[in-house]
């Protein structure tokens, strides 16, 4: 089942290694099926030159295995969440990977500020950096506390304004209306954090994007009045 | 018409990807041809791997769309200023990236210094970082604006011997008498700006290129006794 | 003799190169043969484009070579040593690099401090860095006593939990089950070096990893209870 | 004439684009003919994509041009100083780069300090950086006063033991008994000039290369008991 679905998810597995953001297995996506509510998602410790698209695992928000002869990948309940917090927002991809520049922020517990209009034509403000998990969260139900923590962080912000997120000590996370948007942002977030890094290094007295230039960049592509890009 | 020049923008504009000058759709790259008075360049958001010179969008200086069946870039405001601004010195092609390093400078806010002799080969001194926009710049047209705070910006300089400038908060635009050689300067640029930073972090108290060294080598390549390289 | 082995031997010291965790020969691979207590290792100084299975070098623990053309890797006493005090651990497998990031933290005589999970899923703490050897040490038997000063750093931690250490002012060894582990563990160790760097500088007041996300990331690859990818 | 000589210059010029220490045309080698006391030098300002060993200039030791269509490198006087000074030690190809990280250093003004043995086992001490020309000096013959400088910075060192030295705000030159081992030299110290920095960053207390050390290291690839490699 979800035959299309798993090739795209596949597809956006394969875009990890390709675009350099992960090393061996560390990384997956998953994709969400509306009319199911089921999700499909990379296997875990699977080597992606052996990865097929039929060892895609089909889970639904319960955390039921429907299909795959795999098990899923351990992060699995931190995908649940997500998707369970923002069914009406339409998510419809997650992406986590332990990405260099993005997981060095996390292992410094920063978010990393908005210092240029490349982040502010995907990321409305700062990508935030959650608090570090407790003890009792970490020794319980790890990977889905890691989900709500980061429900938790994103607060009322639209998710689709602050595409991604960074969990202290470990990596980050991306979303998106699909599986290879969720990737698009990953990348994205991975050049806007080493951007931000050297940009400090530069000026340690440097000042984030204006309120007005941020306004002008994100709507540009992603307001009402958007006129980057085609007519789609 | 001009299918040539159609071409040859084309062509700088694929060098981007090649040279790793640019992430996704982040850049474009645009020529001017003289005697049309019109201007070629890269339509919006069309990814590279897409992209075929057909493509291409033809403009005039008063920013009216002569041919092209997509929207042009949405920095062609910006490309239209400097070549009225520059009609007579004979600036032949634009390019606007948002290239790792040159960004990080634009984010800073900061000139790149001229540290030595790679940078003093192209370019006669630091490379200019503009000023911020004021909101009201911003709000307004935007994008015509950045092109007139770069020529603000370069005041009585040759722009042929500054080919290239920061805009602070996003990125560099660079040029040159023809496409391909705006390109190469937006090359230059990268590399000059990567090497800068690491100079300034080996030696905080570094000093600029001596002005003796700095006109032995920018003018054994510019000037009139030039003897780099073959006679033309 | 020991066909097999060599040729997995070459495979992993051929990943190295192709991981870039060496330049020219600065390198090597060695494997262990428990049924004859004989390791293979890679010959001194021969190009990796040149290398073939049947220039692997096969050792006997005292240092006789028992096969190949070859005189073995100039490191063949410090493998040696290693073996011999692990022999009922189980180490199968031992790598040395020149590779970037491990180096500088050899060169900068620090041990590598935890600063996430990636780092924890295989390391349980720190990398650490052995202290310099005395003049004598280094006059003597040079490459046996960098031998002796790991398994001194190492005291009573079991080497298969801390799969690998800096040499001061030298460079990394990394060991695993068998020779493609040890090298995966190279990989690895260069990826968490160059992260805990920047952690650093992105934070100068960072923390360690806390003890139980450390205990949470390295049990569920490696304890009793691990859920980290498939049934074996 | 001296084709096999243009064979392994032109291959060695190769190199340079091949091992990422040369961007478009900033780069030459040059290889020495001891026998008709010529140097075949890359031609001035041609693309690497272009060149052909027939390309090679033949020059002798006065500067005039013995053969080739085209006008040498602009660096043949700082090629020229330096064979002449070194006639008997065997010096038999010279190579100038602006790779980025020696690049840096030489920015920087500084000599990059011995740090380990991947540095030790090339070079027997520091990276040695001239001192500025004077103004007479760069307004003068600039290219024959580049040679000499760097010959007055060796000054009773063995060259060979000191195969490379940084030329303030410019760049690197190396060398070595022919045209490809020069170029080695230029891997090497482009590798120890990336990892000395990042030792710096690592540790602003960092100490060199213990003199017993050092020795170890160099002795064991370069002296008389040497016992690295295979015997030749």
């Amino acid at each position: 089942m979800l035959e299309e679905l798993k090739k795209l998810v596949y597809e956006a597995n394969m875009e990890l290694p390709l675009r350099k953001l992960v090393t061996y297995t560390w990384g997956n996506v998953s994709g969400f099926d509306k009319t199911t509510g089921y999700l499909v998602i990379k296997p875990s410790g699977i080597d992606y030159e052996m990865l097929t698209p039929d060892d895609m695992v089909v889970i639904d928000l319960d955390g039921n295995q429907i299909e795959g002869k795999y098990r899923p990948s351990s992060d699995t309940p931190t995908h649940i969440e997500i998707y369970k917090a923002y069914k009406d927002i339409g998510i419809g991809g997650i992406v986590h990977t332990h990405s260099q520049w993005a997981t060095q922020w996390a292992q410094a517990g920063r978010s990393i500020p908005n210092y240029g209009t490349t982040q502010a034509d995907y990321f409305y403000g700062d990508i935030p950096c959650a608090r570090s998990l407790t003890a009792e969260e970490i020794e319980g139900e790890y990977e889905k506390n890691t989900g709500l923590v980061i429900i938790e962080t994103l607060g009322s912000h639209n998710p689709l304004h602050v595409p991604g997120i960074l969990c202290t000590n470990h990596g980050p996370f991306t979303w998106g209306k699909d599986a290879a948007e969720a990737v698009h942002n990953s990348v994205v977030l991975e050049e806007v954090a080493k951007m931000a890094f050297f940009t400090e290094q530069m000026n340690p007295n440097v000042k984030r994007t204006p309120e007005v230039l941020l306004d002008k960049h994100f709507l540009r592509k992603h307001g009402e009045g958007a006129y980057y890009g085609q007519d789609k």
